[in-house]
Parts: C-alpha cells; sequence; structure tokens
C-alpha cells in the first residue's frame, strides 16, 4: 500500500546521495537503491532504509525518486524486471509501483526522455502514476542543504502532488516550468549551454593567461572584475590554482550534458557553434583521459606541454607578471565569448519554447550566470538594444586578442568561433548595432525570434 | 654588374634546395644562400655556387629568388646589413642588388608583403629594381623536378622580365594573376584554404575509421572513390598507413599558411569558420609537440590515448572490419566537410577579388582540389546550381554521422562546425536548394558574391 511518508530514492551517486540523505529529514521513511554498495551502506548509517533492487525500492512508496546517472538507467530501473524481495518473483517496478505512486525526474536526459517514461507506463497500464520532470542544478553542497534549483513540469496536477518532495529538496530554489513533460529538462539543457561554454571558455582563458607569462593568480582576481567575468569562472578556476587533487564536478558530467545540448540542437535545426566548439574540447578531455577528472582540469588541454603552467605561475614575480596590456587580451576573449554565450542559449530557449523573461530569471541567478548574461539578455528580450559597444568593437577587441594568441601558437577554439560568428554579423550589416545584435544571426525565414530589435 | 645568366637564391629548404638544383640546369650560374650550412654544402657539391651573405648572393645577379620560410627573413635578407666579401663592408643587400635586378617572392607571406618589399624598395631608392609575387604550390618533388605551380603577379614588365626564371620552376605551370603585388600570395592563401582542411578532415575521418574499428588500409581505397574525397587525401592518408618516419611536410608549414589565411580573412572582415576550427587543430598539433613532424601525424590529435590506432588497424581482419554502413558514416562527413571548404575557399577568392574561373582553374588542378570542389565551384561560378542533394539532405546524413561520433565520444571538429553552418543555411530557408547554396551564408549587405543563384 501506498505510504504517504515513504519515498524511494534511486541513485546514491555524488548528487543523489546530498538529496537523498537531506531527504531523510522530511521523509525518514526514505528507501535508497543503488548498485554500488558502499554507497547503499553509507546511506544506511545515514539513517535510510536500502534495498536491494529497484522492485524492493518502490514497493509501498509514494513517491520515487530518481537521480541514476542517465536516460537509459532509468528505463532499465522502471521497465526491467528485478526480484520483489517480498515475494521472491520477478516483475518490474512499473508494476510494482503503487497506485498513484509520484515518479520525479531528477537525472539530467534528453528533453523527449520524460515524455517516453509518461508513454511507456501508459503502455504498460500505468496511467494511475503521475511523472514529474524534475532536473536539478547547483552541485553537491546545495544537494546537500536541499536548496537546489529544480526546474518542475508535468501535468498541473502531478508537479502539485510531487511539491512535497520537490520543496524538501529544492527549499525556495523550485521553479514550475509552463510546457509539459520535456520542459524542466529544456530550462535544464539551456542552462548547461552557458554553464558547458563557461567551463571551457575558463579553461581557454587562464591557459592564455598563462601563456602570456601572468601571474595566473593576480590575473583570476582582476579578471573576476570584468566584463569576462562568469560564475563559471569564480567557481572554477580556484581548482587551477591549486593541486588539491579533489574532484568537484567531472569531466564526464559536462560530456553528457553538452551531448544533449547539441542533440536538441539538431532535433530543433539550430545552429550552436559554442556548444558544438565546447563540446569538441569536452570529447577531446575525455579522449585524452580526463573523463573521471575534475573539469577544471581541461585547462591542460589548452597546455599539453605545460600541463601546470597555471599552477606554476600563481605567484610569479618577473616584471612583466602583472601587465595590465595582457591581462586586457585575456579580458577582452571572455566578455566576447560570454556574450556570444549568453545569446546562443538564450536564442535556444526561445526556440524550444521556454518563456524567455521566466528562463532568465532562472539562469541569472544560477551557476550558468555572467556579467554578460546578466547585462545584455534584458537588452535582448526588451529589444532595448542599450550596449554602448558595437559588434565591430568586439571585433575589433577580440582580434587584437585573437592575433597575439596566434603569435604565441595558443589554441583559442571558442574564441576563434565567436569571432567568426561577430564577422558574419558585420557582414550582414550588424556592425554598428550594439552588440547584442548578435543575435540577428539566428534569425530565421520567419524573422527574429526576439522582438523590438532596431535592424 | 647585372650578369643575365646569374641568379640568387636565398633559402635552401626541403622546397627551395630542389628549386635551386633544379634551376641549375637553366641557370648555371646560380649562388644559394642559407644559414644552415650543411644545405649549402649539398647545394655546391650539386653545381652550384655558394655565398655566406645575402650581400655575397646577390651581387652581380639579374634575378634574386627567395624561398626562405617567411616575409621577415626576406625582410632581414633585404634590408638588414650584411657583409660584401669582396670589399669586406658592411651594406644591404637591396643597396648591393644590381641595377635593374628582378626579385622573385617565393614564399608564403601575407598578401601584402610583397607590397611592402615594393615600398621598401622605393623608400631606399631602388624603384629600378623589379619586384614579383610569385608564391609556389606542389611539393618538393615537383620542385626538384622544376614543375611547381607558380601564381605571378606584379607589374606587366616585371612579370615578363622574371619569366625565363619563373619558366625554369614552373615548366607549363606558371599561372600569371591579374591584380598586381599581392594577387599571387592571394591565390596561394586560398589554395591553402583547401589544403590546410583537406589534411585536417582526412586525419578527422581516418581516425573516426579507426574508432569505428575498420580496416583502415580497405577505408582509405574505398573512400578515394566517393564524394569525399580529395589530392590531399590521397597523399597524406598512406602516411597516416605506415610508419616510415618521414616528414612529408611538416606541421608548421601549416600553422603558418592558415594564419596568414585567418590573418586574411580577419583583414576583409570575411568569416571562415572551417580555416579557423582547422588552425585550431594545427596549433593544438604544434602545442602537443608535432611541429616539425609531418601534418599526417595530427591523426593522433583525434586519438590520444590510441595514438597509432590508424596505423594498427590497416589490415584488421574483424568481420566488422569492412563494414559498409560504418565506412559510410566517414564518407558522408567528408563529403560535408569538402563541400563547405570548397564554397569557403571560393568565397575568400571573390572577396579578395580574384577572378573566380582562373581561380578554379588553378585550384582544381592542384593539391587542394577535391571531388566536391570540381563538381560543386562550377555550379556556384555559373549560378546553375544542379547538384541533387539539398542542403537538408546533406544535414540529415551528416547529423548521422556526428551521432554516431558523439556516442564514440569522438571529437569532429571540422564536421561539427560544417553542421551548424549548414543547420545555418537550413534555418535561412535554403533547406530545400541544392547543397551548393551553403554559400549564401556569406552573402553580405550587398548582396550575394556570385550571381545567377537560385534564391
Amino acid at each position: 500500500m501506498s505510504d504517504p511518508s515513504k519515498v524511494a530514492f534511486l541513485g546514491l551517486g555524488a548528487m543523489g546521495f546530498g538529496m537523498a540523505t537531506n531527504l531523510l529529514h522530511h521523509f525518514p521513511n526514505t528507501t535508497g537503491f543503488d548498485v554500488w554498495a558502499p554507497t547503499l551502506s553509507r546511506f544506511t548509517a545515514a539513517g535510510g532504509n536500502a534495498a536491494q533492487t529497484p522492485v524492493a525500492a518502490v514497493k509501498g512508496a509514494k513517491y520515487v525518486v530518481f537521480m541514476v546517472t542517465s536516460a537509459a538507467q532509468i528505463l532499465s530501473c522502471l521497465f526491467d524486471e528485478s526480484t520483489d524481495t517480498d515475494t521472491s518473483t520477478s516483475t518490474s517496478a512499473a508494476t510494482a509501483l503503487e497506485k498513484g505512486a509520484i515518479v520525479i525526474l531528477c537525472s539530467t536526459t534528453p528533453p523527449d526522455h520524460a515524455r517516453a517514461v509518461r508513454q511507456k507506463l501508459d503502455a504498460v497500464g500505468r496511467s494511475d502514476v503521475a511523472v514529474v520532470d524534475a532536473p536539478v542544478s547547483g552541485g553537491t553542497v546545495r544537494a546537500a542543504d536541499g536548496t537546489l534549483s529544480i526546474f518542475a513540469a508535468g501535468a498541473e496536477a502531478d508537479v502539485r502532488a510531487a511539491k512535497p518532495v520537490l520543496d524538501g529538496m529544492a527549499g525556495s530554489n523550485l521553479w514550475v516550468i509552463e510546457g509539459g513533460l520535456g520542459a524542466g529538462t529544456n530550462v535544464k539543457m539551456v542552462h548547461q549551454v552557458l554553464a558547458g561554454i563557461h567551463v571551457i571558455v575558463a579553461c581557454e582563458a587562464m591557459g592564455f593567461a598563462a601563456r602570456l607569462g601572468l601571474n595566473t593568480q593576480w590575473a583570476f582576481e582582476e579578471l573576476q572584475r570584468g566584463e569576462g567575468n562568469s560564475w563559471m569562472f569564480g567557481n572554477r578556476t580556484p581548482h587551477m590554482l591549486v593541486d588539491d587533487k579533489k574532484i568537484y564536478s567531472a569531466v564526464n558530467n559536462f560530456v553528457k550534458d553538452i551531448g544533449i545540448i547539441t542533440t536538441g540542437g539538431r532535433a530543433v535545426g539550430l545552429p550552436l557553434f559554442l556548444s558544438s566548439a565546447s563540446e569538441q574540447v569536452f570529447v577531446a578531455g575525455f579522449s585524452a583521459g580526463y573523463g573521471a577528472k575534475d573539469d577544471a582540469e581541461l585547462v591542460k588541454i589548452f597546455l599539453p606541454n605545460d600541463l601546470n603552467l597555471v599552477l606554476e605561475q600563481t605567484s610569479l614575480a618577473t616584471t612583466s607578471s602583472k601587465d595590465a596590456s595582457k591581462l586586457d587580451l585575456v579580458a577582452k576573449l571572455m566578455a566576447a565569448v560570454h556574450l556570444v554565450a549568453a545569446v546562443e542559449a538564450t536564442t535556444l530557449g526561445a526556440k524550444v519554447g521556454l518563456q524567455p523573461q521566466q528562463l532568465f530569471d532562472i539562469c541569472v541567478g544560477a551557476a550558468g550566470t555572467s556579467f554578460m548574461y546578466k547585462d545584455r539578455i534584458p537588452q535582448l528580450l526588451s529589444g532595448k538594444w542599450t550596449s554602448k559597444k558595437t559588434v565591430d568593437k568586439v571585433i575589433a577587441e577580440l582580434k587584437v586578442s585573437v592575433e597575439a594568441a596566434q603569435q604565441l601558437k595558443y589554441p583559442l577554439p571558442l574564441s576563434g568561433t565567436a569571432l567568426q560568428l561577430l564577422q558574419l554579423a558585420s557582414l550582414r550589416g550588424l556592425g554598428k548595432e550594439p552588440d547584442v545584435a548578435i543575435s540577428r544571426i539566428w534569425d530565421g525565414v520567419d524573422g527574429p525570434l526576439f522582438p523590438g530589435s532596431k535592424v
């Protein structure tokens, strides 16, 4: 029988363990499941119950939360048969779910996944079960605090029914997204466009700073004050500046998430130049053996013959190590890439049907935020292009950085891509417009996605 | 006194040594200069004269050929002072040049370099000296055979005066380019857009074939028969399939040439997406220590944890090693990248003012040629878009390849870039047009660069 106090929590990884442990404060009768026995033991030590199979976990639970690593694992947990430990018979979790159970999908998956789960449950006669699309953002600390950002979507009654558990995991950071199953995942996808590009540009920029001979600790502090700053820059760069061997967020996470993004772009026919360029760096990192390492280590991809240069130059004391003109080369490329990233993400959001203002309100307060995102996207959404910097001015500044890197034979995959896009905008006659006019690159045959632009 | 039989040849590297040695058949009185003593000894052993300084080399010569590695070296040879070994006084080669001497610039340099040499000679009172912009293409074998392609430009009288030497180096492959000093270099630059991208896509494709588990010797043979074939693919891939340790063309050559290309694109405000993406791979290769190695070795950049996979799988005998459907994934991405490369190069040529038909006639017979270039560019130039494949069809095919690579976590920097551009074209309503419509991406505010397109 469905017990309104009982939660099943499937997937006790770095994020899931914190989320489930936190949920024990609100739902002491939470049962965890994971294929990795040690994490299950840790969870019982923290006061939870442990199940050996998905079927055993979901039995009796009103709420079933999934935080496994992929869509494939969710489908396997729900629809593959496993042993019901009470009866020693074999059945699927989909069959074993209590009547009216509420399935809450928190893993990051492709946007069509939640709808696929809904259809498969219907197909096996489980239309009584509610499904909520509820991807999360915020990292392991907020997972354990119960303050994750959660983007919840689905049938209105289902989202309402899931609210006690969602509130337990998100506190005041629960966002309800219009648009049905998949809309929450679309928000997460767009957020990861920003987050993923920002991680790579942080690596590209800090590697460049090091190759320019700058004191990297000083450069980090200075660059945070500039137009190229982002939440990710502030969060990831310290991991490049100390060698603590910790894994805050593994490269593999973004290999998966950015694959979802470029797949999503292909599905709606939208070119995502910076996302695609970032994907190549993440995948190159994976290929080079960085998959399980912290994503800040990708700075090493930019410095293959001086892997620790950023680390080594944290206290460099040459006379030119605090050269403001060299620092400006880095600042300018960061500003340009963050500008284009902000527009690319916002364009994808509009294209997949998200409400632009809500999307902005979510991302500006989350890990995907940046100076450029916060400053320029309101201009894009309102159509009031007040930026004092023109497209041609951004090009002129970025060119100087790109030419300096060319002299050093230092690769700039993101800055190089951003420059080509800006030049394309200028070729189209947008050079004298405020820089947010770069958005017009994505105009379709039906005209601009955003109203009120000046051109 | 100027001796009409005397040639000075500065720069006896891999190309220059063959060129100068061949010139001895036509001009036995050729004096070589190089900073590296062993090559100078080899040249005297081959029957030439040796000079210890640029000034000593140019004295008495009617023709002065430069095949040093960079624009900076040409300027140094001409305008820095060196010792006149006859008089033991110090002077510059520019001063020491015989009256009416003909300076022939064969090195690949930025397009404004030949004009800069002209201006500097005028500034030191040497308006009597002729300057010819004469970059070459064809590799070391043709250099030694005297059958290099040479793209000669400059004042008409100067080019005519240089003809005996140009004919000696080029045989029937001498092209006279309209447009004055720099126009020859522009031809070379556009040719290198094709050649450079084709080298990288050969690496990207063969690494992908290997990761797909194909027999790479078989894949190479099959792919040459397809729409993705290019001269570079046929020329470079054999160097991936045997481990002969030879350096046919060093990575550093393209690091330089592609830097000239992207600099040239910035100078005219034209976005060059594939050139820029290729530059990142060349520069990443340089950074990883491949600068002095053969450029076919860049396939290893795509396989950092299986450096010799392409080589190892030349005789792979598993049942799936000759899988036609996997091969097709490689063929399709090669076709798409070569299509976009052909259009990108032709667009740059038109933008820098080259005569499109002559440019095509040159490149189609040179190392930059490809199946796509030969088939699609006449359609672009005539405006008769007869290709049966639409933009959307190319996208549909390329998507399958990109998704397969994504599954394997194999990076595709060029194919990924090409896909974004094709999607941009489709977004603009060009999806149902023949694939050569991708050219409309580069339309400026003044309309298309190529007349007669269907849209």
